[in-house]
């Protein structure tokens, strides 16, 4: 909730002693006033996890200076690092078939403010929801998919997400499994929702698996897309309730909530640069 | 929480037109007050499943002539049911090995008077609860199992539970697999818990798979044992968000606490005859 | 999910023997399938209450007819009783101000089908949030209020909503205090959402108050409005955790969710007439 | 999960440029290892909040140092702060009436090793659960308590737990209210659980209060006794949903297994020194 711009530092390295001071004694030395500092250690791995924030305001080095500052601090520990600044808007390209209650609640949540992005462009393998979009103002591309153009229709989405400098892309119930194409060009930035709590019911019909399973609980998991199918790196998961009188497409409805607040929250911590992805697992700090 | 006597009536049969207005008939041409009248439709299968409680005490049918007094009506409608009475109160085994959560959260809520049961026995494959299900007063067997005797040992546990006419044997976190031979002798009368969100993670060390998938949340199962491991009807489900931040010894810690509330909640459905099965699922009026 | 029109019973009266008989006797004895049947005895006040669905396909009565047939029933019980019709689409009216989020939900769910009713009018003391609710198709009316003005502006809403035969009022977060003649113009009619779980923290600004308590909960709550502020019967209400870290916005946003989701239950289960109201509380059947 | 002895640290103080660097210097420079490094801002009241682990394996000031080392840290910075070491187990004294389900639930997971503390004595106004007590062979104190010697009961169990060195007390459902002797002899030190989500239902009976709202979910909250009774700093809350079926006993025994929660989860916190306080309110860094 700053209003001056901040630096986020996102680190993962081998845990050794005096990486909490190296780092806060940089920002320190430099005359930064520190936001947030948080860290986790990984003991089974021995790897330490850093996320420190910030202010800019009184900050003696200036942005184009910042890395070469740091640059010592990441080679002596090895570090695996990234920074960014809290001013630069991620810019998210929204994919979305014919399901529109993530899309909806996410345009939503954008308008009213809460979704500190860019949103340049819906793209959908179906014509139905362009009117939809351009309702909230935002561009729509009508990208229709078969086996036969898939690789030639991802070349076009990477090209025209390039060209608009898309950070992130979110997958809002997109029924079309992204090819490796898609996949490695937006590493670790391709968020999708599964409308299962993973790793139970992957695949395709998961409300129907449940039901036929006779659970007493769906749940939902938003993770990141790699090129095994719903096996990406888990950001968030919920579950609720459900009993024998839910039907499947009870079952349907109540999972509709799920997958709003999984991918929304997951979306959220992603812009705020919260995450940090190791091993195919993630680190949040919230 | 009715004090005087009542009769239960579990049933299910293929849906037709009546079956309400048969049972509620019945029981209303008897003098028979109606205390819970629970019914559900599963549309799919066409199924009708109903439970019906109703106080004795201006009933004009005696105990031992319900049963012949019903069954046309059983017979007319083709149904599956059965009559218990509240005030027998069913007696309950409850397995055990060296985790102890689950054992001593189900005596104390018997204690307390919050299980209607009675525990006339803990058996378990270890010598070490002994003392603490004695401080209960109850009485406790020591029943050491190894690949060999395994066969021999049940068949010396189900003599022992038919000789104390047990209704129900609980699993609290019981580390031995169940032969078909114990299964067999209490068919939908073994309730287990299993310490994953089924069908995720079946089988041994659910925590460490947890913990190696990276998932955001951990889970229990309490289901009747069936000869499929772990596949059985499930009765409860319940989840608890984790964080990176949880190691495998914090999860089994969190996980404890679902264990104990999933596995509590199912017995006391069970002992409230709340609880129907049918096709490897269960309908639980709540 | 029944795509006959079937008809929906609702009733209370005091318990006695026979009620389910009868209901279910009527049902049956006309040729009625019934689809859902639910009862539940208050005992500290002696009260039954009972929702039945039965299908209208192959029952003997026209819905003309079937008031009086079933007064003997209601006359030898004393009920208070309704007799809906699933075919009867119910007509909301939803009054908004300035914040969308409840509104954008309930456009959507209504929009995908998962809301089943009509929406002939939003209401807004604002003009803000008419091109979004014309962009769902539905018809915008902007009623500005002024203490001066407020009674006069209440009969204008009021003739308006009878005109166009509204069954419902919903509150998405409308945030004009509602006067004795609105309330009694659709009495149990008007559903409203309070940020905060009630009775905690009625009134103004309740996320200020529970982060001034410093609370690890935030809830929402869904009720009837009644004349007494806050206070009416409860229909949902929920809760999520927050902790240290929730600034006063944080918790805002949070809490959107909450209401989101409290907020649209209410709705749907008034829709399907699970709810009956009795001694300014709720039961509802689900 | 540390083994080896480490040092913690918990501090507040105005928040301002270099407190990061200062402390993670002086643990770095001195050779320490963090593990844990928590720390939260305050923006409304710009207070700094921290806590720090590290071991003390190859730290080079003794624990009789520690103290004077930092401080200079601590008068620059104008810090109140705690230093603990994770080898001194905590002795806690626990005093319950006649509900024992949250007094058995502390005393298995102590037993089981999930709460690390040691419990030298628990103190009832009844001689009920001695036996219990005993069966977990941890001492039991009869103090029967009476209006008029209330005072003289309080400085007899205030003697008592000073000498067995008491470092905090938890009252596990214990139905007298505490004098402010006690209060003050074990400021912030204390933890009470009540039964209902506060600020909803203080005092007396919350959970008849509750049935008499209707409200639709129950709660539970623990937290620091202070002299204004159910209004200390809150450590824990949890809801579960209720429904029109709930009867005051239902609601009672569900609410139970809240409390055993709320309970337990403050009581482990607070043994971990994860908790910190200020205005009234808690900051539990997890």
């Amino acid at each position: 909730m700053t209003t001056q711009p901040s630096a986020i530092l996102r680190l993962h390295c081998p845990d050794r002693k005096g990486i909490v001071a190296a780092v806060s004694g940089f920002i320190s030395e430099h005359g930064g006033n520190i936001l947030h500092f948080d860290q986790h250690v990984d003991a089974e791995q021995n790897i330490l996890f850093l996320r420190a924030e910030w202010s800019l305001e009184t900050f003696d080095i200036g942005r184009d200076g910042i890395e070469d500052a740091f640059r010592p601090i990441v080679e002596r520990f090895e570090m695996d690092h990234a920074i960014r600044y809290s001013d630069h808007v991620p810019r998210v390209a929204i994919f979305v078939s014919k399901y529109t209650h993530c899309l909806i609640d996410l345009l939503a949540r954008h308008q009213s403010g809460d979704l500190p992005c860019e949103i340049p462009m819906v793209i959908s393998n179906h014509e139905d929801v362009r009117e939809l979009v351009e309702s909230f103002r935002i561009p729509f591309h009508h990208i229709p998919v078969t086996r036969e153009t898939k690789e030639a229709r991802e070349r076009e989405e990477i090209r025209l997400m390039n060209k608009a400098g898309i950070d992130l892309v979110v997958m809002a119930r997109y029924m079309q499994i992204l090819s490796p194409l898609m996949i490695d060009a937006f590493p670790m930035r391709i968020i999708n929702v599964h409308h299962s709590f993973l790793p139970a019911f992957p695949g395709g019909k998961p409300y129907h698996q449940a039901f036929a399973r006779g659970v007493k609980l769906i749940g939902a998991t938003s993770h990141y897309a790699t090129e095994n199918l719903d096996q990406g790196p888990i950001i968030d998961q919920d579950t609720i309730p459900v009993s024998h009188e839910d039907s499947i497409p009870d079952l349907i409805r109540h999972g509709k909530d799920l997958e709003k607040r999984v991918l929304a929250r997951a979306v959220y911590w992603h812009l705020q640069r919260r995450i940090l992805v190791y091993n195919n697992k993630t680190v949040v700090f919230r």
